[in-house]
């Protein structure tokens, strides 16, 4: 046998994966405008662009279904991809759903999923138009793709950020982790006694974003109404800082972000500090707030300086200047992107 | 604990299991031409039609890779995509590629999977766009989606076959499950004695259809070329019979075909007698030889009749007359659909 060089994975991550895979990519036509490297791919369809996007869930890895209902489980699936579209200004049209199921999971196991599903199909307009259903050998795996059309004067990439602009984050951050934890203490104390209550009621915000995101769609197109078109735009999935990243590397910029200004839930803040988890940092890297991270540019301040449910937490500058913090405190201090690391 | 009903999804199978979740499916765009129930999802763009075709497979259930080499699977899940947007008589455009991993694959496996996606990408001229990479704890997890484009004119459904219609097939059937066996054989005596060379250069024909499956692109471009548009269409993933159920029960008719117009490759009907197999049974109810199955009006007959890789197997007839098989003896028996069965 011949020693064979091993790599692995592990040592490189999910972003230097996609990396490699994207290297030797080629591209055979003309209509498509952008492949990996996006909140979504988008192609030329004449009239206007269409976008898509995927992503796969798999048990163990992404949900534990001793906390996680199937029905949520069925919205979550929906709704965090939808969040791709959304991030790309474009507007959600159909999905695919491909389910993979162990025996364990009966007829009506998967209705309750497919009610999630219906349900988040009809808070988000897209259509279920198909899927696969296969048998599994390892519990539940789900694959989702959506895809949304925009006209092509509005679609937003990462890439097109300025210098100077203003970085807005829409509702809160960090309440989805701090809600995991609950549930992660919550399965801990019923493996050790079955015949308690889950106590959850004074949790059920950060637990609820845990359990059941919101795609902002509603954003999208309230900057459609106040026509603002964001220079840049990506979904926060992975943690703020992270997403940061990303539109830094793909703008060519470096940004600031004000500690003070990141909006942080009430109920998240004190929870986090019940688990002695510094709040701040589960807004920075906590992942899974699905919300939407985006710059405007200076001259559309106005538009949305009042509004409740955006937040402008900083602005983009040049990239020699780095993505800085400014603490509470008023030091600056390199931003660190920890990311949701499942490899 | 309440006593809860409880449906075993192997007593339902998997077409059942579509029909329930398609029953409640609501529709909100009238840009879905079509959802579920096809090949693929049809999506009006003004100009043209975009068509979405989503496939999952899993490793222990699609796929062994005991004898699957990964840039075999790597170029199967493409392909048997793009025989999807085929079916549909549309071109393929963009794919997305989900993949788990467990940690026994390193970089080095990963880079021979995608060598053979892109294989297939230049095969088949489809663009990779995108895809969610992700750690497994159940080996490797596969799934893909494919978009491509079609004029609206000429755009072919599983419903649209008439009464008179000649139903022909692509290529040759049954080979790719003779394939199965014997790899499956070789696995068997490889277990018993892993010093021994695998012996398939006489099996290597029915092998490869396994392993490296083709999507019929050029039978497409070939029938543009000939002005003809088949009445309806689907490729033969699940066998020939079960494919003639579905183009009968959407087009509400009955079928004949006859055994000895079945098109079967030497090297398969020999093989499969070796292994006690009914080299007709195997063309009917083997699956996965992603060949087209289609109809055409008889006018179109002169077109084709003179081709090398058509072959004519029957005809559609009124529902009444049922799907019929007549035999090489000339008996007339009811057609079986067997399918694949992985519930």
């Amino acid at each position: 046998m011949s020693e064979e060089k091993r790599t692995e994975i592990g040592d490189l991550g999910e972003f230097g994966l996609i990396d490699k895979i994207s290297e030797e990519v080629r591209i055979y036509h003309p209509e498509t405008v952008k492949g990996i490297g996006d909140d979504a791919a988008v192609f030329d369809m004449g009239d206007s662009l269409m976008v898509i996007s995927t992503d796969m869930l798999l048990e163990g890895v992404h949900f534990d279904l001793s906390y996680m209902p199937l029905q949520h489980l069925g919205y979550k699936i929906v709704a965090v991809n939808v969040s791709d579209i959304a991030a790309m200004n474009a507007t959600p049209k159909q999905i695919t759903v491909n389910i993979g199921l162990s025996n364990r999971f009966s007829l009506e196991a998967v209705e309750l999923l497919y009610e999630g599903v219906r349900a988040a199909c009809e808070a988000f307009k897209v259509d279920l138009v198909g899927g696969d259903t296969t048998a599994s050998q390892a519990g539940l795996v789900l694959s989702v793709t959506v895809t949304g059309t925009v006209p092509k004067d509005q679609i937003t990439y990462r890439s097109e950020a300025k210098k100077g602009d203003i970085l807005c984050v829409t509702g809160d951050l960090g309440a989805a982790y701090v809600g995991l934890q609950v549930l992660a203490r919550e399965k801990q104390e019923f493996l050790g006694n079955p015949d308690m209550q889950p106590k959850l009621d004074q949790y059920s915000y950060v637990v609820g974003r845990q359990l059941r995101p919101v795609a902002r769609m509603d954003i999208i197109h309230e900057l459609a109404d106040k026509q603002i078109k964001p220079t840049s735009m990506i979904d926060v999935s992975d943690g703020l800082a992270s997403e940061v990243f990303h539109l830094c590397k793909q703008s060519g910029l470096g940004a600031a972000i004000y500690e003070d200004k990141l909006p942080i839930d009430k109920e998240a803040y004190e929870t986090a500090a019940e688990f002695s988890l510094d709040p701040n940092m589960c807004a920075l890297n906590g992942g899974e707030d699905y919300e939407l991270l985006f710059t405007i540019s200076q001259e559309d301040f106005e538009k949305i300086k009042n509004h409740a449910d955006i937040h402008t937490i900083g602005y983009m500058q040049e990239k020699e200047k780095g993505k800085a913090l400014v603490t509470r405190g008023g030091n600056v201090v390199e931003l660190q992107a920890q990311g949701w690391k499942h490899f």
